[in-house]
């Protein structure tokens, strides 16, 4: 971020009519916006969301409460505007689209084999950065999967060490019998696995998914174009975990929109160090966390533009 | 709040294109609002935010960091459309009025007499109760007044009891010396006032102050008249304290939007059994964060009036 424009936006932040660091967080996001935008008084007109979906092999080991075939159901659902991001996304304004990652094609069941080839692997993370669109000022990732929270604790698991127990939670309502069987799919994935994640890339291949590669992808494309990240869920967290531990700068751009109900994303964040702004139980995904984020930060930027500063208020106190 | 359309509400969440839950407390907020609207489907169109400005003869203890006048300032701030809360409510489509109660004439000095006259405090508790218009479906209740978290730490300390550290906090940024006199004003103001205190009016009119009875007026004609709150910070929670202490029905149409980074709030939210939405460092006052979370009520409204059920949807794994 540009630390010019980061200090112009904190030196206004002091002359506005409030004791200092009144708005908390809001003061922050504005100057975290200042510094990617390059501009004093950042705006954000032009908010993309996108929904990535994929089909996972492993839910054949019974580590969902729904069936795989809800994925495509649930993308049928997103481009008929019934689910909750559709809504979501249009109360804050933010425009969604949805990407389908060949959801007739499930990954390799990670118990046994990698979930991907280097080339889907590759195919995935291209087609996530390709969906960044030219004007966008505020990206929301989000995603469908059904099974999705079990390659994503093995990412976490894999990335961030820890026991399979300690990242694995109970997804879209999973009982205990599940949960003993999540557990072991991710142990065995681990056991699997762990010795040939020698990169973030060989990390993301074996053990993640089509839609968490795209999400990863989508990140790392706006962090090369300035465009700031509203990250949303457990999911979308884990997506960076591999790149993230190797290079803490990867997620400087990025803003943790929510803390999940999902087991591991308390101490997925606290590993990525991001503080989420939101902790209103969610366990969706979709990236509704991230839209319920949106208007916080349009919030901070309105504070931060349109106040006056004690000088023009004629009110006292002032620095 | 009418049971009928609450159970209807909850119906209707079952069958939502989610897993049971999974949109946590967005869930409990649409049946909340449900049940005051007496419809299943709730919207809030109307949001209406009112300031209430008061000032405080214990400001004369060296209590704040800032002078009084700038209460009168900050007024001014506000109808000039300033001040933060007018960026927040504008932001969040919230009609904003100001009401400035005998701004020239601050109460009693706390430490060494009533705050007001019971002419006085029911006077304020009718300003306030007058201020809710026709048609409001939302009322956020926010508040201006140099010093006045002096008298509001008095008011929790004599409705919920604990010690006058247990309530103050540095307010706008008070020092070590300003926090200690801080402390001595409460402790004298509970020692003169304390054997008096016999009902929460005789409570809020000895302790409390001109804005701090209107809010309580205003939330107990929200109260009376269905319509539902966001309270915002330390001393919109303990305008109420006093009488919810004796009556906690009086708070059921209430929601906390946040939880203030002044130190008294989180003991007094949970005392008043509220848990927050939003917590996000703030501690202006003003409304302000009852106006963040405005967003959040209407996110929750759209995805629970505006999402496909399973049925609708063809989904597999509905109830």
């Amino acid at each position: 971020a540009d630390g010019a424009s980061r200090d112009a936006a904190l030196d206004r932040q002091a002359l506005l009519t409030k004791p200092a660091g009144a708005l908390g967080r809001l003061e922050d996001i504005a100057v975290f916006m200042a510094g990617w935008q390059r501009c004093e008084r950042p705006r954000v007109d032009a908010v993309q969301a996108v929904v990535f979906a994929g089909n996972h092999g492993v839910a054949a080991q019974g580590v969902s409460a729904y069936p795989p075939e809800v994925t495509v159901q649930m993308v049928a659902n997103f481009k008929a505007g019934g689910a909750a991001i559709n809504a979501l996304t249009k109360a804050c304004g933010a425009d969604l689209s949805v990407v389908a990652l060949d959801l007739d094609r499930p990954t390799g069941d990670i118990t046994r084999a990698p979930a991907m080839s280097a080339e889907e692997c590759l195919d995935a993370l291209n087609q996530g950065a390709a969906s960044l669109r030219e004007g966008t000022q505020l990206l929301l990732v989000g995603e469908m999967g059904i099974g999705n929270t079990t390659p994503a604790a093995a990412l976490c698991a894999q990335a961030l060490g820890g026991e399979a127990r300690d990242w694995i939670g109970r997804g879209t309502g999973l009982d205990d019998a599940g949960l003993a069987r999540k557990a072991a799919a991710v142990e065995a994935a681990l056991a699997l696995h762990g010795p040939d994640c020698t990169t973030a890339f060989e990390t993301l291949r074996r053990l993640g998914g089509r839609e968490i590669a795209a999400m990863a992808g989508a990140i790392l494309a706006a962090r090369l174009r300035r465009v700031p990240v509203l990250l949303d869920g457990f999911i979308a967290s884990a997506a960076i975990a591999p790149l993230a531990r190797d290079n803490a700068d990867l997620t400087q751009h990025c803003l943790a929109a929510h803390c999940s109900a999902e087991a591991g994303h308390t101490r997925l964040l606290a590993a990525l160090k991001l503080e989420p702004l939101l902790n209103l139980g969610l366990r969706l995904g979709e990236g509704t966390g991230a839209a319920l984020a949106v208007p916080i930060v349009r919030a901070a930027l309105a504070a931060h533009g349109e106040m006056a500063t004690f000088q023009e208020a004629a009110v006292a106190g002032g620095q």
